[in-house]
């Protein structure tokens, strides 16, 4: 096949980040300079894209913009939550057939890398001859085989600036603050709240991850805890979390309101990002009903939910997820057109700190979730370790300096 | 009252902003300066600290801490939301004695800037000799005798840079996004979300603030009118909005919801800030109800609410807005100490860009909101002017870099 010319054709898939147009551009640098490649094509929406034949041409833009480009957060080829049937299937070969397309980048997270998955066993099935690879992205760090995923460091970096600033706002008027953070099923971002602590005080003070559940109460308790000890209590929650018997805590909590003959909430759906519905519920009905149930102590109770800003924030990035995204975009096509080879590149840890990138079978991260390292969890669950604190480090880099202030006490 | 030596003291009140502790900062080494000032305290918790003696003595402090404690976010001194009554007031002023207090500088928005009045109308019927300076922040920027107010410039490049990213998010997945932005009376920090537009098809689309009464009908209209065009929809909308009665928009959904004999919401209160509550309410109860009432085409929906980051995001600082917020704490003691004044600071533009610093009577300030003129908003009341971008031009300054992808079509 690399004796003959084909068009190479690029798509991304699922939740933008911060760093997904890197890899777009490191494919597209990288893919010019092989002369198998004739065109180098963009599909617009992901596989929807592929099917409706909405393709860009890609194969001669100037560099200067390309580097804008991959500056800009969010997919520049826009995305798609479409996972693809037989039929569906079909029409993209058929697609495939009549671009001529031999080399297949799709840049996506769990998701999209199970459609790589459905792809290549329908290609195989065909007997058609396709290099495909899945390019890694996902802000929830939940690839297989990756140490860790491009759009993690700087979605982590991001939580950890806000979370730094959350905590001396909270210090400064005090009050329990619960801060909603993404993450379904592993809580690798809601985790990097804890990267900015600095002064033995400083919050969250409390982190739940869908790691490990928790009920109610455990949270309640844990709460009261902390308030009676430093006035002020910061909590990061994962929007996956969930309770004692792994059902989603919004759920749970709807239910049990409702077995209390409480009113039926209107917003009581499991959607979890887009909505402050689960930060609001944990405050009403759980912190406050606990800690402050006549409503006499007037307890300062608020809920944050960090919402899309964490994966498309202009202007917060982490300068090695930048690079590392770049990278795995142009190893995807070195892999692909320069070795003839299908699967996902992955991004191994070899020092501390330095990558090397493999390709590993598609089957092995197609639609599987990783979850956070016992070692990175507190044994009580409601913290990480220093050890994640250490595994941040070099993909957040330095946070911009803050102190708190220390002055001695004047009493007249 | 130059002649003889006296202490000064500072604080903080209200909502922390990214550089209210630059005027703090101001405020310390300008009164280094002047001998004639023997301590400079700080109290903690703003007029709380000073009814219970809780002083730290700030005269010298390294160079190098201070500095660091300019570039933190939140205030350094600690909050409060306190308001003194007759009581308090007399507390103060036997602490101001006891401490031999000559000089207040009370940093903080309209609500310390009407504790600024209370204690000074206090100190003329006491006959206590006194120089108070209110040092205008407020990241509402609703200060009258304004042209701006420090804090206000990095919330509003904070939003900015929210909303580009978001924008860019919305247009990779399409649909309807709403973005709560803080913002009870005045609209300044919600139309700052359209500082980033570059592109025509950009948004926010649809911006609502407090300044224009608008119901949930037109906006379900202006939505579906967006939607239409574009296929998809970006809103800001400030937390303070109010419906065509002028009644908070959250309180008028939750009336509608039990006329229609919908079950009441939990969480229908009119805290406004920490809670998701009004960006779930518009999205439920007025957009999918009106665009998608009956589910059908799975309108994909989302809230968001800015929250606490708006005010206290580590590393999102606007430079014009540091140095300006430096320059009211130096002025503030300049027009104290060296003039032996009383009032409040106030930022005048006087060019294109440059600003002069008045020192105005505090009744003018105390305790009252400046709107957004009416040269700033559409005549729909649904967006901004451009005269409004060219007000905000030099506060924000540029923001970081971002193109949307430039590629032919490409068809076989």
């Amino acid at each position: 096949m690399a004796s003959e010319k084909g068009n190479l054709l690029v798509a991304q898939g699922g939740g933008p980040t911060a760093v997904i147009n890197q890899s777009l551009v490191g494919v597209i640098t990288e893919a010019r300079k092989y002369p198998s490649v004739d065109k180098i094509l963009g599909a617009k929406h992901g596989v929807k894209g592929i099917m409706d034949e909405t393709f860009l041409d890609l194969t001669n833009l100037p560099s200067r913009h390309l580097e804008a480009i991959a500056q800009t957060p969010a997919s520049a080829l826009l995305s798609t939550r479409h996972k693809p049937k037989e039929d569906d299937c079909r029409k993209i070969f058929e697609v495939f057939k009549k671009y001529n397309i031999r080399y297949f980048m799709y840049i996506g997270g769990n998701d999209s890398s199970e459609t790589c998955c459905i792809l290549n066993k329908f290609a195989k099935a065909e007997n058609y001859e396709l290099c495909l690879i899945h390019v890694p992205k996902t802000i929830d760090n939940d690839l297989m085989e990756n140490d860790h995923c491009p759009g993690f460091p700087s979605a982590a970096k991001y939580v950890a600036q806000a979370f730094v600033g959350i905590n001396l706002d909270n210090k400064s008027l005090p009050g329990i603050h619960l801060v909603v953070v993404m993450g379904r099923h592993a809580g690798f971002l809601t985790a990097a709240s804890a990267y900015g602590r600095k002064y033995e005080d400083d919050g969250p003070h409390l982190i739940y991850l869908p790691e490990r559940p928790v009920s109610p109460d455990k949270i309640a308790n844990d709460v009261k805890k902390v308030y009676e000890k430093y006035g002020r209590c910061l909590i990061a929650m994962a929007e996956g979390v969930e309770d004692e018997n792994k059902e989603p805590m919004l759920q749970r909590i709807m239910k049990d309101m409702q077995k209390k003959e409480l009113a039926k909430d209107a917003f009581g759906n499991i959607q979890l990002s887009g909505t402050g519905a689960l930060g609001d519920a944990i405050i009403e009905e759980v912190i406050k009903k606990q800690l402050d149930p006549e409503g006499k102590k007037k307890l300062r109770a608020r809920a944050d939910t960090l919402g899309y800003p964490q994966r498309s924030f202009l202007g917060c990035v982490s300068e090695v997820d930048q690079r590392e995204a770049r990278e795995v975009g142009e190893k995807a096509v070195q892999f692909a057109v320069g070795l003839g080879k299908t699967g996902s590149v992955a991004i191994k840890r070899i020092a501390n700190y330095a990558v090397n990138y493999e390709l590993v079978d598609l089957e092995l991260v197609g639609g599987k979730t990783k979850h956070m390292d016992d070692k990175f969890i507190n044994d009580e669950g409601n913290d990480v370790t220093p050890a994640y604190i250490e595994y941040l480090r070099p993909l957040i880099g330095e946070l911009p300096p803050y102190e708190q202030l220390q002055a001695p006490i004047y009493k007249q």
